[in-house]
């Protein structure tokens, strides 16, 4: 099972052929030329994502063209630094090391901004849902949302979310503009300029098969799913998520860090998966269904920690904290909800290729 | 499929024979003679648990002896008055119009202390779970409650519900003490007692079969279980339960109320069963599995109704009301989880039996 995602796609989605083909080598294998190409694409998306990111200014908001070109520029930067892990063996050992943290700070200090824009958007939308006055999704009861629907408490509870986290979204975009602006990135950019045009490879490395790497990765993501209450996540409604929605220790909660730490590893995989076979289409439902139910994992377990917090505030009304209370019950039964998508989207693949 | 309850049982549990068996026209069909015979046991008992009840006392708290006899009173007089329902026209039509609304008042009365008392177990019992206190059962963390692991919110929510629902149920222990003494539970009294010895068929009621009439309240079951949202049901988690948690009215919500509807025809479905095949063990897992997600179902409702009244209690803590809110959404959740267990029950035997 565990050489299934490494293997050349039997066939694509409707017979297309691949857009592209890594080198290989002469038993088919591909080769870390492959890599080396993969690094250069992402690193001249990278700088072309930077550019479009000046020229559109980096307005606040996380929307629009300037927010595009810094989801683009996170994007390669988690595919460069995913890449240097996975296949490190064959990469310049120093200038990997030097290489990885930067990337993770950088790709960390601007997904900030947008991850405090998006949390706001789920806390109220969920606010307006729990007060009925929008449709579930696909169940014909659909409409606008009734403004004046909101209880008292409801409303405030939007109010003061919509505080906080917009004052901590201006923060994270400061951050940002500041750290765009340091010469810390600017010594970022160049190592990734470099990286556009010379791939440092070690010695040996432009022939060597990459797919015993690629398959470690995989083990790595298959062990750490083994290790999840996979059974327990697939008994619906089994209460586990919110188990500790009341205990003293509101912060992030443990029980979440063994599904985080699945959805980068899930990451690493599809992203050695695109070094190996840069033509595939995505067309794997089951990492795709997955990835998605993990991203989704995250967000809630965010959400209701942000819930929690506003709770705390002092000086709140009772109606505006039972509001909170009642929301973060909610995200952390979208986190159980979570938790099932992935073992129903994992367990379906395993059942269809054994 | 509107007949496979209402024909005796093929094969009794691992072969044992029916304890009792009803009276049979000659084509073998159960007649109303079953139903009077139905009716006198179930007067005896009636009267036997009254007497028991004033034996004991009718001490508050809804436990021991005491609580076994208003059990087994509330028992009869549900199955009196349901049968009196499903079997109208057999009976005579003044005695029975008479009797019905006198029996709900009764069994309404006695259910009320136990209610509360149930409801504050089972809130109380949520906080705990929610607080990390107690492990959840079935997944080898369980162990005794850790005192003084409630946060002050829980521990106050607690609290607060305790005094709520200890005093509601101190009023109804009352209530149903001073109803045990009234001349109109007399009357009532005496009506059983007559029952007890003479039940008033109808003229040739005698001889008539019963199917029919079992067959109508089955069928009664089967629309409104047709009218359920059964579909959205059976999605896990599809957050429908909860879709009022936050809105201005906080009364019971008129979602629930096909499902509570549902869960009184399954009872007078059930009793009908027990009137046409006296001697048959109540085996049919579905009826009893449905049943059961259907009480649940109630009792979450009402527990849910209680977190959020409670919340509305003036002058309490932000830290109070946020436990509530917590308690109200996982209530509204297991509402959602009763309704998927409902449905699972529902389909498991449909399929069984095509």
């Amino acid at each position: 099972m565990a050489q299934q995602h490494l293997d050349p796609p039997t066939g694509s989605v409707a017979g297309t052929a691949p857009r592209a083909s890594a080198p290989l080598d002469e038993g088919g294998a591909p080769i870390g030329d492959a890599l080396a190409g993969y690094l250069r694409a992402q690193a001249t998306e990278f700088l072309r994502s930077l550019r479009q990111h000046r020229e559109t200014g980096g307005a606040a908001g996380g929307g629009g063209e300037s927010g595009d070109a810094a989801r683009s520029l996170r994007r390669s930067a988690r595919r460069i630094s995913g890449s240097l892990h996975t296949f490190r063996p064959l990469l310049d050992a120093d200038w990997s090391e030097r290489m990885r943290p930067e990337l993770a700070w950088l790709s960390g200090t601007l997904a900030r901004e947008h991850a405090y824009s998006a949390r706001l958007e789920r806390l109220l939308g969920a606010l307006n849902r729990l007060s009925g006055t929008v449709g579930l999704p696909g169940q014909g009861t659909a409409g606008p949302p009734k403004p004046g629907g909101l209880t008292v408490g409801a409303a405030k509870a939007g109010a003061l979310l919509d505080r906080q986290l917009t004052l901590a979204r201006t923060r994270a975009h400061s951050a940002a503009l500041q750290a765009l602006g340091s010469s810390r990135f600017h010594a970022v950019a160049d190592s990734v300029a470099v990286l556009a045009s010379e791939v440092p490879l070690a010695p040996a490395a432009g022939t060597a098969d990459l797919r015993p790497l690629a398959a470690a990765a995989q083990d790595r993501l298959a062990d750490a799913v083994t290790a999840l209450p996979l059974v327990v996540a697939g008994r619906p409604y089994n209460a586990e998520a919110l188990v500790h929605g009341l205990s003293a220790d509101t912060a992030a909660q443990p029980q979440d860090t063994s599904w985080h730490q699945v959805r980068l590893l899930l990451r690493l995989h599809r992203y050695a998966g695109e070094v190996l076979y840069p033509g595939e289409c995505p067309v794997d439902a089951r990492l795709l269904g997955a990835g998605k139910a993990l991203n989704r994992h995250r967000d809630a377990a965010e959400a209701a920690v942000a819930a929690a917090s506003a709770a705390r505030t002092p000086r709140i009304a009772p109606a505006t904290a039972y509001a909170l209370g009642v929301l973060h019950a909610d995200q952390r039964h979208e986190v159980e909800a979570a938790r099932f998508a992935f073992q129903q989207a994992w367990q379906k693949e395993a059942v269809r290729t054994p």
